[in-house]
């Protein structure tokens, strides 16, 4: 089963005050004249405008330690259109199709952003420039791998009856501002998802657990990915403190109405679980806002990280060690501390994590191009990391999934058989949860509804692999920061 | 016993992006003619200059999506230097001695950073505005009470043994990048400072939790309060997920100095405690930077939190948390979960860190002023929550400090009698902490010396508080996020 997804492209660099911009667009290798590149403050409104020499080239600059101004001079194609000031120099190469609007949008002092709309082959490439996002850049089409999982899958028996109470709680949450908000948020059936990871748990479990993934879902969209703030890192930074404050202090009060929403669901935390279990959660939730926070100042910087950095901060900003910290209180067994934070436990933990975070950016990869939402996915890593194509990048994206995942199944099975009861119930939980992530993901109107409202939850087959794409052991080239997973002797 | 500090003042707001700033300089009451007034670009450039009129006030306004240009045109004091656009308008009001120096800075688009030099009488506020961080303001003396802090004192026997080993490494870590900076670190006494917590250690599990303290501090002076990264959240965060990832993953690599020598810090945390311990630490590691990148995106924005806000970050910031988590690796002793997460024991820890925190803002108060460092400070929020003079201040933040302490001591006193061995141990550990860490801040140089190079260590006498200054039971007026401490039922 392939999958055909459209892409559009931006890239966005830093350029130190004083900093020059200049871009050369060509296609299919090949220089091309007369395209049109424009100038955006960061309003969007455009400040200037250039069109590529026979050349290919164009260029801006800005105007000192102010920024450029509202007139719109005609300038020359190719030339400078002001006078350059000591500083960086950065020179843009894209290759573009004939005719491909490009966007450059200065969004504040020292800053700069290059959109880019049309036909352009990948991969952007920025070189000499200290900050650089070569996103995506345009293609039309790329192939989806389907996906290696051979874990059990189950689903919780009463998770219709669990999901209408959810949907009701989420009309009455307030934490929606719009219709059109709620519909989406009740459109990530979330329920769904969780009643795969917790197929086992009572229903007051599953639904107070499935309820977090819904605020999750509407708080990462309204706040994260695409909101205000999702460029706002001073601001964000505050945010996540205030609803961390609200997980972890029943008094606490706070304006954003997704605070009041966390505040109930914290309130059934602690009414079905521990003290422990509510602690744990509470860890892991600050641990995602982290993730997301370091997200949002790279779309702040418009910066791509490394994959070292990006497997780190994809596997804290997906949400998913909440997530996997929720199976406790979903399956009301507390892991004892010495199995839980024991090397091989925390690694499979981590593993299970990585994969389903990598598993939502195929997900969710469709739906953010077309929406040229955020560029900050596996693919646009490999892209640049390695120069590679898109259509490239998801082949490798692939194989060091399947590489973690094998690594997964193989530690799990030397842990597994000496596990205690409770450390048995959360690996088991760990496994539905990659499945189930995969089984929701593949099906969820969130990733898959491309329209203005979401559409019905579809139900249809889905194909696996038969075996991994990927088989080489040990650990993945550059990416030290996980490379302890492989260690011989994680007990 | 009595200090008198000095005290340079500082007003940023935020304004829209068309808006005027426009002020009045008052001196005692009086408006104050022919004070000038400087407006910086972000660089420190003077960018504009105005005087006050007859009726003390001055304006600028930006021109329109750009910013300030580098001219430099005079124009007549106390009118508008260009055209206002439609957008927001400011006013700022400020009390100020004939003569005083005024800076107006342009940072970046949309925001004014405003600084006052001089004898300014508090408080300075600017009515209007959405971002307003009235500072300190300017005065001569300030009369700081002595601490009621009727807790254990201890000191490691073996401190000065241990202080040694810890400059050695040091010196040998790689972690500072002059003379300087390892002359401060060193002239941190962290030794000192944690020997007091964990008077009963062995000497390596002292080194090492001293280590963390060492570099903790290093990192703060570099990298937090008053580095490069102090004033940018969206590196900040990159930076501190990666410091994080420092703690959780032994293979991770990371450029900044400071990442190495963490590294190593864990490697002795790893081979001296319980995953178990190590764990809690790193948490507690993550909430710490948590603060720290809320504080730097105040920073940035030029903003001062209300009380409510302030008091949760400023627990986090400081560190304490890390700190307190320490004790367990320190001691040996590994409390329970259960115990550890009561709620009981959860609002002891807190109440612990928050304590140290507010002394330690009395403590760094003076060479905070005198450099101009921060504004993020309990004095700095109440003058500007309640309009109070920083002498005022002063003594409501005693008053407040008193009031949780005193809830530490009772609350302690109803969960003791019943702990188990570890956790009695743990609480003696924050009661030590709370004395130990004014005994070494009132006399460390870190807040004592005001040079470009620190002093020796004071050994002065100390003076205690015979009472406590406000003995009012309940939660404090103005902040709901603690609130939960003063819970009757807390078990």
């Amino acid at each position: 089963m392939l999958k055909s997804v459209g892409l559009a492209g931006r890239v966005e660099l830093e350029l130190r005050s004083g900093a020059q911009a200049r871009g050369m667009v060509r296609g299919g290798g090949a220089p091309l004249g007369d395209a049109r590149v424009r100038l955006l403050d960061a309003a969007g409104n455009v400040v200037a405008t250039a069109r590529t020499g026979l050349d290919g080239a164009y260029a801006f600059s800005d105007q000192g330690t102010g920024a450029y101004t509202s007139s719109r001079p005609s300038h020359r194609p190719g030339r400078p259109r002001g006078a350059c000031r000591a500083g960086a120099r950065s020179t843009a190469r894209a290759g573009a199709r004939r005719g491909a609007l490009g966007r450059l949008s200065y969004c504040h002092l020292g800053r700069l952003c290059v959109f880019f709309r049309g036909r352009v082959f990948p991969p952007l490439r920025i070189p000499g420039s200290q900050m650089i996002v070569p996103m995506g850049s345009r293609m039309s089409e790329v192939e989806l791998p389907p996906l290696f999982c051979p874990l059990e899958s189950a689903i919780h028996p009463r998770v219709r009856k669990v999901e209408k109470r959810a949907e009701e709680w989420i009309r009455n949450s307030g934490m929606c501002a719009t219709e059109e908000e709620k519909a989406w948020v009740i459109a990530t059936h979330s329920a769904d998802f969780y009643a795969r990871f917790a197929p086992g748990a009572d229903d007051d479990r599953l639904l107070a657990t499935a309820l977090w993934v819904y605020w999750g879902f509407g708080f990462d969209d309204a706040r994260c990915d695409s909101g205000p703030l999702s460029t706002r890192p001073a601001q964000f930074n505050e945010l996540a403190c205030r609803v961390q404050r609200a997980c972890e202090s029943e008094t606490a009060t706070g304006e954003d109405r997704y605070i009041g929403a966390l505040q109930d669901i914290l309130r059934r935390f602690r009414s079905l679980a521990t003290p422990t279990q509510v602690t744990r959660f509470t860890h892991a939730h600050r641990a995602w806002l982290s993730g997301v926070a370091w997200q949002v100042g790279n779309q702040a910087l418009g910066r791509m990280p490394g994959l070292d950095d990006f497997l780190t901060m994809r596997a804290l900003a997906a949400g998913g060690y909440p997530t996997m910290a929720m199976l406790e209180i979903a399956n009301g067994a507390e892991v004892p501390d010495r199995d839980l934070y024991r090397p091989a436990v925390r690694a499979l933990t981590e593993m299970a994590v990585m994969v389903a975070s990598l598993d939502n950016d195929q997900h969710s990869l469709r739906k953010e191009l077309t929406r040229d939402q955020t560029d900050q996915n596996i693919y646009a890593v490999l892209m640049r990391e390695r120069d590679l194509s898109l259509q490239q990048a998801v082949e490798a994206a692939t194989g060091l999934r399947d590489r973690i995942l094998l690594r997964f199944l193989h530690l799990h099975d030397r842990v597994r058989p000496t596990a205690g009861q409770e450390l048995a119930t959360y690996l088991q939980g760990l496994r539905y949860g990659i499945r189930g992530n995969n089984e929701w993901g593949q099906r969820v109107p969130r990733y898959l509804s491309l329209g203005h409202w979401p559409d019905a939850m579809e139900d249809a087959a889905l194909t696996w692999a038969e075996e991994p794409s990927d088989t080489r052991p040990g650990p993945l080239e550059g990416a030290p920061g996980i490379a302890w997973w492989w260690d011989e002797d994680l007990a």
